[in-house]
């Protein structure tokens, strides 16, 4: 690694210790509440067959990283030469998971519900908000041949009550049901659906106006292209919206299963988290293997920062050709969210350290290493001093640490502590109050709040 | 997905739920022991520069996993032909955080102890405990300029903590200081120390008379060789080895301050962790950055296995020419160690589920989702019947699954529960003893060794 010169690479993003502080702490929260709902945690490999990735959406090949080993053009004989060329670096937890689900589906039990929080790499170009390599966390429920609609409502209210326990403030999670624009489009003639949602997915990025022109440019009617804008702008957090859409006189079958799915995610969401959700018409998602119930999720006060947590029900991307194993499922992007709301946030310390073991001379450092075992046996970070150093640089090591005790062991001696404050008993040196008392490593426990570090928004 | 035939990749181990909560377990033991000891949690990007990677070592460019965007080559204009080409997936944790270091040294604190535990990559021939995907657990400290050697005494007890708390059964920490076999071939002639250590390296594969015939073979005379052999059969719990050293009367500089830092380290961990730690000669690791102490450490009783646990002090890994940050690192090769110890291994469940609220009509699920929202408030992981059941199918899903308590709503009209036993109160029931009793979600709670996934070894 000498001479070279180190510059960060643009979209992979590192965090310092403090900031690693905050992310860890929100990954565990996030953890921690998707068990509480009773979701298994699993993770894939980082590969798929690069055949599995590109099949999943128009969109996503050129976002992937190919794999491959780097002598293996070199080689020939039993090593060269194998498939591992035509691999590829995931770009989501969904398609993964639905690989694993076929390859697994004997040894699960369905329904299945499991979380996966891992890194995803897209070779997009790097800007606000977004990265090449990040971290996503995943609920999904996949289940045999049928998967009730009551988990479309079920999952926006896990993800919920993992945001509401993350430092982020106010968030609005949209849903839509992407059988409504189908039937609606159906109904007013438009027969190219997936062309038509993906220029009135440009909505909130170009607006009304310049939608309106692409979907002429693209065949439509101004009449049209009117009544597509029209839906797209229907919101409301209650089932209301459905009348507005019926109020719009157009008819079709999937237009109606549409509503109806829809109607009984905002009704349960309505009961159990009032206001949370919104039915939000726009919503489309990128990937193309949604079928039906969509979610996309905003900070407010930023709502041009895109949504941070995303997902939706896919009934056809798990099957062997045989049996088919629907899903929903829901995708907190954790880096999307850090990067947003780390800058207002701070931590107590950034190293889990509680005490510093102060060290007079070197030969003190075994019985310090004792202090420090004893401290950690009952659950009390603990590390010795580098060095053997005078009183001030002690507590100037801990200090700019931000670590708020130091011991000072027992002096045997006090002569061999030039210039220190030598006792006869260990003591324990608070160093934020300057408070300074007896303590045995044995007994003594600082404040809970002291056990870890914390977050202070 | 549909139709394509699925099969495992070989070399990138994938868990099953089961195994999953064992994995998970362990790495939670080995997380909260490197905190316990002070170490700083990070993580680095899975890309370097190819350039980094493959200066690190001989053997390892062969190992490495090339990245590439898949549309680059189709592309022109400002996305296409950038430096992305160039990037290769990590094979260890080591090389990264040295650039880490380099990187982010005006903003750390040292000496700095960081702790990392991620995937990382190599393109090797998989084989038993070999993969080309892995999880590795590794802790380091690094100073600016120079490292005490205490270090090099503390690293193996930390991991040796957290080995004691897996269910692994006993292992031997192996070490040795590369200057011994260095200094000792360079008194007794022998100039090629690299290509000497290279052979010695397969003692334990091959046996003493094929490392002789191919020690002969690159140069050595028998006597060289046979001292070589003689160096590396020399192992003890105690600072003993370094008699024996001396004993083969061979004199070198080098030599001396090997023997001196290894028997600092041994008589360290000989006070904390009597027998825990054994000098063998014989040890030299493969990466090439290691400069002095260097460690290995087996599985009593699958000494074949190779290293579960590996690491050693790099002077040189990380600098910029002007300043030095010399290191030493241990890492528990995580995929490895369990991909041993899980055949022994069983959980009490799969899921962290503890309680499935039953279900007899779908009108009730508001009613036991309610319930189930009170459970988890007091952290008590709950899920909701996937559909209404009679009571038996009920218990079956739990069963299934090792999900220990079915909650019955209380029956506000017994009618609607055909075939069910109708209850005026809520009631759980412990599916393992068969006990049913009344219960009020706001205060019930099951005894601790329930509420989470344990092992049983």
């Amino acid at each position: 690694m000498s001479l070279a010169k180190i510059t960060p690479l643009s979209g992979f993003p590192e965090w310092l210790p403090a900031q690693r502080v905050i992310e860890t702490h929100c990954v565990d929260v996030i953890r921690a509440t998707f068990e509480l709902h009773g979701f298994v945690g699993l993770e894939t490999r980082a590969v798929e067959p690069i055949d599995r990735l590109t099949n999943k959406g128009a969109d996503t090949d050129k976002e992937i990283y190919a794999v491959s080993r780097l002598a293996e053009s070199r080689e020939t004989g039993p090593r060269g030469g194998q498939a591992e060329s035509q691999l590829g670096l995931h770009f989501d937890l969904t398609v993964p998971f639905a690989r694993y689900v076929l390859e697994n589906a004997g040894r699960l039990t369905f329904p299945f519900r499991r979380y996966q929080i891992q890194k995803v790499w897209r070779g997009e170009r790097p800007q606000e908000g977004r990265f090449r390599e990040f971290l996503q966390a995943d609920i999904d429920v996949v289940d045999v041949g049928a998967l009730p609609n009551h988990y479309e409502a079920e999952l926006p209210l896990v993800v919920a009550d993992a945001l509401r326990a993350l430092p982020i403030g106010p968030f609005r999670i949209q849903v839509n049901n992407r059988k409504i624009p189908e039937g609606f489009y159906l109904g007013i003639g438009l027969a190219d659906v997936a062309g038509t949602l993906r220029i009135v997915d440009k909505l909130d990025k170009i607006g009304p106006a310049a939608v309106h022109e692409l979907l002429v440019l693209a065949g439509a009617s101004t009449a049209q292209a009117d009544a597509a804008l029209t839906l797209a702008e229907i919101n409301a957090t209650d089932a209301s919206f459905a009348e507005r859409v019926r109020a719009l006189g157009v008819t079709h079958p999937v237009l109606e299963a549409g509503l109806a799915e829809l109607t009984a995610v905002i009704d349960t969401a309505g009961e159990h988290a009032p206001g949370l959700l919104v039915a939000d018409l726009k919503i489309a998602r990128g990937l193309d293997y949604y079928t039906g119930t969509v979610y996309e999720t905003q900070l407010i006060g930023h709502e041009g920062y895109g949504s941070i947590c995303s997902g939706g029900r896919y009934d056809a991307l798990a099957s062997d050709g045989k049996t088919t194993y629907p899903g929903v499922g829901i995708s907190i992007g954790v880096s999307r969210l850090l990067a947003k709301v780390m800058p207002g946030l701070t931590v107590t310390r950034a190293t889990p350290t509680v005490v510093v073991v102060a060290l007079g001379s070197e030969q003190d450092r075994p019985r310090a290493m004792r202090i420090a075992a004893a401290l950690r046996r009952r659950g009390i970070a603990t590390e010795v001093a580098p060095a053997a150093a005078k009183f001030g640089k002690q507590i100037r090591f801990a200090d700019r640490r931000g670590i708020p005790y130091v011991w000072f062991p027992a002096s045997a001696d006090p002569e061999i502590h030039t210039g220190q404050s030598a006792t006869v008993s260990d003591q324990v040196k608070d160093i934020r109050s300057g408070e300074q008392v007896d303590a045995d490593p044995d007994t003594w426990l600082p404040p809970t709040q002291d056990l870890r570090p914390t977050l202070i928004s």
